[in-house]
């Protein structure tokens, strides 16, 4: 499935052309690169870095300022036992291969991928089909043979098709299966690879000197937001519902990291874990909001029929027509909708897919991931699971902490019922080691058994109840032991578990997408052939908001340039001065690559009359005004409040070329 | 050495009741605790992980956005080669001792300083002196047993007093010593532990499938700047000097960690590296604005002769007096102290001291630490170094990557000097396998043996040199082999590795002192024994701005606290509602305890004329004006732009008591 993906206007996106150009500007780059770097692991230059904390701010105000969150920072250090608990230790794994020939260590579920799609591409080519070529570099890397051209039959195509379709359901045996079954070879050695076996994907250390308390690095920020759950709701004053968030980095020791920022081992996270009572449909109280945000959906029964086709639905229809379970988990798709149009994502990329009920865990009630379009394919930026009260239910139960809401009810809930009240101190003597097994099975008895029991004490007064592996398997408890008896019971508080609605943010793989969202070629304006590269960032998230440039290496622009930057620094824009001697078109075009959306030229007119020019990015129009004005103009495009055509409105035009300086 | 400590208000500081409000308030709490908890490992809770925000936000501001420092996110994963290359592996170690009766570790140096401290206090106990109550937490619990009253000779005592003067400069083999000569026992077991061995600090993992890279979490960001220089230059444009900055996590597997925040396993550190040329004194070009700056000082000298009198002194003076070593570590340290200062902390209570010799790293030039006075004592909160060159060194020869600057001359240099010049091709085939040695030590030749040699070929044809390991010790090279020659080289670029100059912030060790800086008691005006404590931090780092209150549950209220929550939302500003039952003092208490600066009360008269009040905090003095004052009144006083005391004198009083609601 090769995806052609285009840029911002539209054109063919050539990856290797933005990566390099990422790379030049220092977005990010291979951490250890002087020691021949390590596979997953990136570092963020200053654009990136700062690309970065514009989207956490952009996050924090739109999700936790706004809605009341309860920000918390926890630990990735983690001991065993809590993610024994959670699941993590039997079940976050990948399955991995081995080449018994070379030792290639090899993601089982991407090598059957691989190598059946290469076979595909083959037998295409072995039909003198055109196949397209391969522009997805994640898979020109991983393909280390070229493949064969070898027809294949009608029917194994099917097949093969099918397994693809398919490749993200299959656990270890069944991949076992395939790897037999097709004969898969590791293109590099021609040899099978050993069966699947799991391999954890959690990074392992020891905490303490005596190395007697394992740990992991967490694989995501959701256990520690749960182990606070208590402490949380008392902060909030016993308010429900409430939600925590926490942004922070998680750990995958992935087996083979690949396609750069969208597969790698260490990386920033922000979650909200939004705790709900379950009871009354998981309404939300602002979901009259968003109700009528028309959304792109790919549900589960559609890709049950195995289609890929999206319905267009506003989330106030999905959830009235329960293709999203509830108001809850409806609300937080819509906001991640309309964050991710925030910061500048092309929602004609966007898509939100629901799981399968095999790709869920097994609590979860349901689960839709937030998917953006790149050249590698449709990628998973955003999780959002509704997670019932699987992780809260078994915290609980393994420390015995009251993970739980207490509610005092407006009315009292009043019981008539059948009640058993035992005289535990005759029943230890009686029953001995037994004791305990008697008591469990007369408290586990239902109400029409009890009916039962109480008239047997009346009128035998013993009962006789059938525990098993107790004597013959029958026991008789005398009415000086027990009582049975109709009574009436009056609750003043309920308490439950609350379920728990859960947005979770890959940071990263969304900071990349957007990239090649925004990213497109501007034509030279001389007519050469070089392409231009242009990163369209909104002026909220872009890196760097304003460049400066005098117009020469003159001395009478300095006070001028130091006044605007003191100025700018003061109501927290960044900006940068490009003072090079290279022409105004290159300092420009450099910045049109770091994606600065504003740009102020300082000449000789400002020198007479204080006016400075303002170019927008995008368009490359300027206007000319005062520096206030300018200043204002400028702050107005950062925060948000205005766009550039309002500017270009209120603001007379500059004709002004970007001329080189040696012109004049 | 037991410090009394005191509040903001000179109070005497009880570290029970205060970390009794930070927990109650869920400033912070142990990780893992419903698990039992791990040592060394907390999270944050809102209120604290705010503070953690306002207070990195603020650094941001203060160094990266003022001197437009290139920030940068690097890994915290790290594999072995970097940090054997930088000497962590080897070196980043402290002394443990294991109790061979229970198996208790012991960290070598505390376990001396608490035992010998132990056996003092038992001598004062014997005397009849007064003992002070130990109001340190971190002794409490550290001291297994009760110090027993034995009375020491004199000069034992005073023995004692000079080994735990000294007891940070002592290596492993030296505390081995102690243990034995003073026969120190555990006191947990009465039996004397084992000699001390060098405990690696770093957490140790395996990255990858096949654990065949093992890797440690780091232990500073400094390494990650370090390895990214090349591309940080080129991305400056090959302009010197320039920062960069990180802002991360980092870990050291603590062998007991106590004290709280104080000494943790996991922390958030901030760190400049400032890249400077090495010659010409390391000025600073921005020095003249901090130059009057006053510091607290306690150097080197004061301390080798045992004191602790800090001089008071400008960093121009500093610098001029060769006290500080160099403009540029002064203009940080002065840089460090203003922002200190700026988030509030007790500046009364902040020394500057110099490393002594050998606490130093071998190839630090000088470094001093910001300490901040706290009830565990003078705590080490930023560090601000001279690395040298080391880094960049070490880490350039291994990897043979140039991390180097290279700069044009604006007037070459000549050099007139002999010069060796080998023909490589000859050289080979007559010298075979020590062809490279006799290259090598031909080229190590100094100007004076070179005119010889020169003189010998000129005489002989050939030229006679000693080089040990070849042949007899004597080699002789004939003049078509090589040529000595007097020549005019001329240098037109200049190539040198820069120094780096580190500020390093500990987040966690700065906030825990800020609280106890800010913290102090308000008698309750109702005369009550209760004390009722208060965080009296600045606006600007506050977690919380603005506390929102209205008189009673009364619904007319409502839409006013929307209008005044939107209105402040929209600006930005953290604002929270308390509309529980409880009386507006106690709500205004709980906000004290949380450290909120401003309260809103919203009441009758507001529905009648839309006027609210304003509270604050620390005088709990009110004004009154309309919705839209008062809003920009916050706004000024949590941009720092104003202080309570303008507003004040702008706007009208209000002397409303702080009624009960029942009261009405």
């Amino acid at each position: 499935m090769t995806t052609t993906a285009t840029t911002l206007k539209g054109q063919p996106l050539d990856r290797q052309t933005l990566d390099a150009m990422l790379r030049r500007r220092l977005f990010f780059t291979p951490a250890f690169e002087i020691y021949g770097g390590v596979a997953g692991l990136f570092d963020y230059g200053p654009p990136g870095c700062s690309l970065q904390a514009n989207i956490v701010d952009l996050w924090r105000k739109h999700f936790i300022l706004e809605e009341d969150m309860l920000e918390i920072d926890t630990t990735v250090l983690t001991p065993h036992e809590v993610l024994k608990t959670s699941g993590h230790v039997d079940k976050f794994a990948d399955w991995m291969c081995k080449d018994p020939k070379n030792g290639d260590i090899l993601r089982a579920d991407h090598f059957v991928e691989d190598v059946l799609e290469s076979r595909l591409k083959g037998d295409k080519e072995a039909r003198g089909e055109k196949v397209e070529e391969e522009d997805d570099p994640k898979k020109k890397k991983k393909r280390k043979t070229k493949a064969e051209a070898v027809k294949l039959d009608d029917a194994v195509v099917q097949e093969y098709e099918e397994v693809l379709a398919k490749i993200d359901n299959y656990n270890g045996a069944e991949l076992g299966e395939l790897i037999k079954k097709y004969d898969l070879k590791n293109p590099a050695t021609g040899v099978q690879p050993s069966p699947p076996v799991a391999f954890n994907l959690m990074f392992q250390t020891a905490i303490g000197p005596s190395s007697n308390l394992p740990g992991y690095l967490r694989p995501e920020t959701a256990q520690g937001q749960f182990l606070n759950f208590a402490k949380l709701l008392d902060f909030n004053m016993q308010q429900m519902p409430f939600a925590s968030a926490s942004i922070g980095r998680s750990y995958r020791n992935e087996i083979s990291p690949r396609a750069g920022l969208l597969r790698v081992r260490e990386f920033l996270m922000a979650e909200i874990e939004h705790f709900v009572d379950p009871e009354g449909g998981k309404k939300h109280h602002r979901f009259h909001e968003v109700e009528a945000v028309e959304l792109t959906l790919l549900d589960r029964h559609t890709q049950l029929a195995g289609k890929t086709d999206v319905k267009k639905m506003t989330i106030g229809d999905a959830v009235r027509n329960k293709v999203v379970d509830n108001e809850t988990l409806g609300y937080f798709i819509a906001r991640i909708h309309l964050f991710l149009q925030k910061i500048g994502v092309d929602m004609s990329k966007v898509r939100f897919r629901q799981h399968m009920q095999n790709e869920m865990a097994h609590y979860a009630a349901d689960c839709w991931d937030a998917e953006l379009l790149t050249s590698s394919g449709w990628i998973e930026c955003v999780g959002c699971a509704d997670r019932s009260a699987y992780d809260l239910s078994v915290h609980a139960k393994k420390t015995g902490a009251p993970l739980v809401v207490r509610e005092r009810l407006d009315e009292p809930r009043v019981f008539e019922e059948w009640q058993v009240e035992i005289d535990k101190k005759k029943f230890g003597p009686q029953f001995k080691k037994d004791g305990k097994t008697v008591e469990a099975a007369l408290e586990a008895t239902t109400q029409e058994q009890r009916e039962k029991l109480a008239k047997q004490l009346t009128d035998n007064g013993e009962l006789e109840l059938e525990v098993a592996g107790v004597g013959n398997g029958t026991v008789k408890v005398s009415k000086d032991l027990v009582k049975v008896e109709f009574r009436k019971r009056v609750e003043n508080t309920r308490e439950y578990t609350p379920n728990v609605i859960e947005p979770s943010f890959g940071i990263g793989r969304i900071l990349y997408s957007l990239i090649e969202h925004v990213y497109w070629n501007r034509a030279t304006e001389d007519g050469g052939d070089e392409a231009r590269g242009v990163l369209s960032f909104p002026p909220t998230v872009a890196p760097t908001k304003v460049l400066i440039v005098p117009l020469s290496a003159n001395k009478q622009f300095q006070p001028f340039i130091n006044k605007i930057s003191q100025k700018l620094r003061k109501i927290g824009i960044s900006a940068r001065v490009d003072s090079s001697s290279a022409t105004i078109g290159k300092r420009y075009s450099r910045n049109d690559e770091l994606g600065t959306p504003l740009g102020i030229t300082i000449d000789f007119q400002t020198v007479q009359d204080s006016t400075i020019t303002l170019r927008d990015r995008d368009s490359t129009k300027q206007v000319r005004a005062d520096e206030d004005t300018i200043v204002a103009a400028i702050q107005s495009l950062v925060t948000g409040a205005k766009e550039w055509k309002d500017v270009a409105a209120d603001l007379p035009a500059f004709e002004g070329q970007e001329v080189d300086v040696t012109v004049r």
